[in-house]
């Protein structure tokens, strides 16, 4: 792992309150000293938990600004009606009273067993240590706080250097881990010590472009969680001014940094052992590629070729024959980590087995699938279907 | 198993060309004595195996009679490009020249490895004594004889009394089981004694409707094959018309016939232990209700969770609420085999753990899912993912 760039003026705590089992850090605590440019993209999933609707609720009313990030797993606070609702608004005022901050300044993230209360109890002792000892933790001791079954803390940060000095980027994030009796949560939070001049609106949009671009082209398991949350706080602490201009620069700096996280979601996915990257072009339009992408990267068939370390190309173009896309199959082209697999509707004279043999030993594995329809491109990681996966989710009750 | 109830009129031959490995039989044909109303379904997947795109040439350009069924295991013929059409053409020359019947009343499937071409040799060679023994074999025969790695032949027949007296209905289906490189495959077979007034439009139809209800609401793994394909042919050998008014009864047989062999397509899924019922009720509409069932029968962590017997019902809720259906979450109401685990936006107060442990031993299990949003309604009948469906779909070249 290479150097941390720290964002200037955020601070860090973290606590064990009990609310999992085995004395692990439970609570997770980001504070910009300024107040923040906030950004924040949700779960689509219907049955949202309650810190997503009292997240959005913060964010939505007020300036579209923030000033804390406030996490917990052991409990996701889904399923659990107005009774969480409450809990989870207890928790955010508890954090006020010991800082001074408004509730709404500060933005709440569970992960964990779905339909469990939480024990406000347990907050209520944890809340004032959590908050006394702010500064004394530090981004990697964040990620690892939020870890539920992950088997490494994700985390990510990058510098840049603009006209009017150096900003950084950071990010933490959970993934692929099961919680019974419960699905996989992603939660992410991401801090910048830039200044946007341009204010909390375009920094909202960036949020949703770069989230669209790296989060939400990862797939483990197809499963959309009722907890999927991903915060962005802008403080301006460097002091370095944003400008239109140079927008793109730090957009661009922020899709990185996202697309860092998403790879290390896949890695650590559920009993996984490959990252799949599948490279869609060729289709009528993205949203035709994103489809055929999405069909193979779910293929339970084409999942489970990759962990048998099968170049198993008649999975991948059934799968991509069955994406409900049209395209004229003789066209479709297909390269499996650079090797040609399949053209004019038939496998190649190539003699994979030998030229695959090393690739198909290494984590990363490419799929590139071109559709001679149109311009149309999208790419997606998706991790294998292993033994594992079986053991983690099968195994809970059992 | 019950007693048979073979439909007249119908002769059965099976043999072992060499096409697949182990001298097991890989040839299975049935002929009618008499011309027959011929109805065919397909695959929806771009890339349709040779045999598919024969037989609904043979099927569209004619009387919409038939005589015979011919299926090879073995090599799937799919993604064998023009080589691949021109091996299915001969196959059928070849039956027609020993059997008098003209190549187009013979309709092919196959099933088996994608990519590799059949050995015609191997065709010739078996043909004559294959037509020679028609009579030979019963329905049990034919229906072991298109097994890949099924582990149970799937047959199934019923009797139905009607004015003019009894017709017979009986039919083969083979299911999941995994050829390498390949994905599971179902064809299936259906034959009736009847002697439809309507014609051979109103058969196909009919049979259309029973596929609808039967074949298509059932998943193992998601993946349609190349080579799917259902046959039906009716050949009026009872002497018993069917005419308007009794066709419907006709048509609840037929539908019951296929639901049947269906069910048994999912008991035998690969490595299934369970077969799950997906009731879905109260959706806006069908399609709704179809998509919200799809959800959940797809999803990876509501079929582990079947493997592990744990009544999970945060990943079937969660499903549904990430199935892109609108519905009010506050509304939805499940139960598993019977027992209320889920409304209000909340778990129910039961002892899940005490009322399921005894039903959750069971292959059958039963999610009803009530949504509350209108009358839309849909069946989904879908295994449970184990193990040994990693075993047998990753294992194949590592």
């Amino acid at each position: 792992m290479s150097q941390i760039h720290a964002p200037q003026g955020f601070r860090f705590s973290v606590a064990s309150a009990g609310l999992r089992k085995g004395g692990r850090n439970d609570l997770a605590l980001v504070v910009s000293d300024a107040p923040a440019l906030a950004a924040g993209v949700f779960t689509t999933n219907l049955f949202a938990a309650a810190p997503v609707t009292v997240a959005k609720e913060y964010l939505s009313g007020g300036s579209g600004a923030a000033r804390a990030v406030l996490i917990n797993t052991g409990q996701a606070n889904a399923c659990t009606g107005e009774a969480g609702l409450a809990d989870c608004r207890e928790s955010t005022a508890l954090v006020a009273k010991e800082t001074g901050l408004r509730d709404r300044e500060i933005l709440p993230a569970s992960t964990g067993v779905i339909g469990a209360r939480m024990n406000m109890d347990y907050w209520r002792d944890a809340v004032p240590g959590l908050c006394k000892n702010l500064g004394s933790a530090g981004l990697e001791d964040f990620a690892a706080a939020i870890m539920t079954t992950d088997a490494f803390p994700k985390f990510a940060s990058s510098e840049l250097q603009l006209r009017g000095g150096k900003v950084r980027l950071a990010g933490v994030a959970k993934g692929a881990g099961m919680i019974c009796p419960n699905m996989a949560t992603m939660l992410s939070t991401v801090l910048c010590d830039a200044d946007l001049e341009e204010g909390g609106a375009v920094w909202q949009a960036m949020f949703v472009k770069a989230v669209n671009n790296s989060f939400n082209r990862v797939t483990v398991d197809g499963d959309t969680s009722t907890n999927d949350t991903v915060f962005g706080l802008a403080n301006g602490a460097s002091g370095v001014k944003v400008g239109a201009d140079e927008q793109p620069l730090l957009q661009d700096a922020l899709t990185a940094l996202l697309s860092d996280l998403a790879y290390m979601l896949v890695k650590d996915g559920e009993g996984a052992t490959k990252v799949i990257k599948i490279k869609v072009s060729g289709a009528e339009d993205n949203a035709a590629a994103e489809k055929v992408a999405r069909t193979v990267g779910h293929s339970q068939l084409v999942k489970t070729a990759m962990y048998g370390r099968d170049a198993n190309w008649g999975r991948i173009v059934a799968a991509a024959g069955r994406s409900g896309v049209r395209f004229n199959p003789d066209e479709l082209r297909l390269l499996f980590c650079g090797v040609e697999l399949f053209k004019n509707s038939r496998p190649t004279e190539l003699d994979f087995d030998t030229l695959l043999k090393v690739p198909l030993q290494n984590r990363d594995l490419l799929i590139e699938i071109f559709l001679g329809s149109g311009s149309g491109s999208y790419e997606l990681l998706a991790s294998d279907l292993t033994h594992k996966y079986i053991d983690i989710n099968a195994d809970y009750r059992s």
